[in-house]
């Protein structure tokens, strides 16, 4: 792998190219993005040169989709005619199931292998970026059939996955998003929700230095911008619909348990699992 | 005010003590409450003497309950024949509408002022306790009328409040317990039940390295312990049942908006609360 080039150099983009570049990577890194994001990555060291994306496409081994999902979901067909027939193409793509049918539907000259990584931060763009982003992170590969992670090019990045320190994990696209229509998606609502609930009753927002600091905590993904999760909403509706049904239940449970021993129960299970995740 | 009592040396009642001392009290502060509290209570300093109840509440000028809610509420009873005409009890619970009604019937010997800080931390205990708990945090009062107030004790209980750093805020106690209802016992809630929710879907807890730092941070509050919130629930149970509700109702309506201009709307409402919070 000689040539990468990361189209979106965002916070996630412009992370991965610090990230190859401080784990020895001494190849070249090309970006592809709006002028703006070039020169903040170029100035952050993140990329070597921008470039647009018919020139940096039939350069590369490696092609790293980091943009929005709409964006990826787009740029996806356009690359078929200008990939080198060894390329792999990867994304970080927060919903998988989407992307990966748009691949298998429109990609024919090279492999594509679909990501996640499981990091980020509240600040955005590349200026924010860093090259630790992803140590210790979860790093989703979604392959359609296990034979994807055995090629030359998907073992290569596997092995760059790990050498920046993130830990990859194998699932079907499907699991992978209903997994994070529970993890993700769901605890986002509840923020987003909680932040609605409250801006609508008035006698309470005029009594906000009555809330300790719990209540920050509780709003932190409230400030999480539409223009990212719009794109989550749209490409895993399902999935996050029957999150949010099974914890209406669940609340609804708490609700009408009021006065009875289920509260108890209640937080002994959610105790635990805290516990459990700590570990 | 020369003799302070504090009944209950937990993370508050020790931290009350350790704020007296830091802001130049030099009376006298004893405490009561169990035998190992106690010991670290006088071990960190915040409190001169371990006393038993009725000597403890003789002396005492200032009364300071720190309990569990329901503790207070068996205490309140107990302190009527032993109180100085001249002393003031308050108290720390996180409800105050029950708190205030008992002291209002079995107390007639001096004058009660519920009190709620708006602090804490994760950890519990004398050990935890800090001088610095209440500092820019704020401090609840409760008065069933404006004049409990003005009264001598009262007007010096507001001096050391502000001296350890808090900032006093005035609230009926039924507003009061509606306003935490939805600002401290809903995120509470809402936290538990991701937790049991998750717990309940084995797919997905087999999954969980496939979730990103926002879920940390949305099950903070799960490892809250029931031996706290047990009291709470029980003593605002129609108040929380109104903001579950009124939450639930939000949720419902995001579900079913799943693929409208709904979504963008609540994250557009959800940023602008988020980012008044935060000012």
């Amino acid at each position: 792998m000689e040539n990468v080039t990361i189209i979106g150099v965002g916070l996630i983009g412009a992370s991965f190219g610090l990230a190859l570049k401080h784990a020895g990577f001494r190849g070249r890194i090309a970006g592809v993005s709006s002028r703006p994001a070039l020169e903040a990555a170029l100035a952050r060291g993140a990329i070597d040169t921008a470039q647009p994306l018919e020139e940096a496409v039939r350069a590369a081994d490696l092609i790293y989709l980091a943009q929005p999902i709409r964006r990826i979901l787009d740029t996806i067909p356009k690359l078929d005619p200008l990939l080198k027939p060894t390329a792999l193409v990867t994304d970080a793509g927060s919903t998988k199931a989407e992307i990966v049918a748009r691949a298998r539907e429109t990609l024919h000259g090279a492999q594509f292998l679909g990501g996640h990584p499981m990091a980020g931060k509240e600040t955005r763009g590349a200026a924010e970026a860093e090259p630790g982003l992803f140590t210790g992170r979860t790093w989703v590969l979604t392959p359609s059939a296990p034979g994807e992670l055995e090629t030359p090019p998907a073992r290569e990045l596997i092995r760059w996955i790990r050498a920046i320190g993130a830990v990859p994990v194998i699932l079907p696209p499907d699991k992978h998003d209903r997994v994070v229509a529970y993890t993700s998606h769901l605890p986002q609502l509840l923020a987003t929700s909680l932040a609605t609930t409250l801006a609508a009753e008035p006698a309470v927002c005029g009594c906000l230095e009555a809330s300790g600091p719990g209540l920050v905590g509780a709003l932190r993904l409230a400030a999480s911008s539409y223009e990212i999760w719009g794109d989550i909403l749209d490409t895993n509706g399902p999935a996050i619909a029957e999150a949010l049904g099974a914890f209406i239940s669940r609340l609804e449970e708490m609700r009408d348990g009021l006065g009875t021993a289920r509260p108890a129960r209640e937080f002994e299970i959610a105790n635990a699992f805290a516990e459990r995740l700590r570990r």
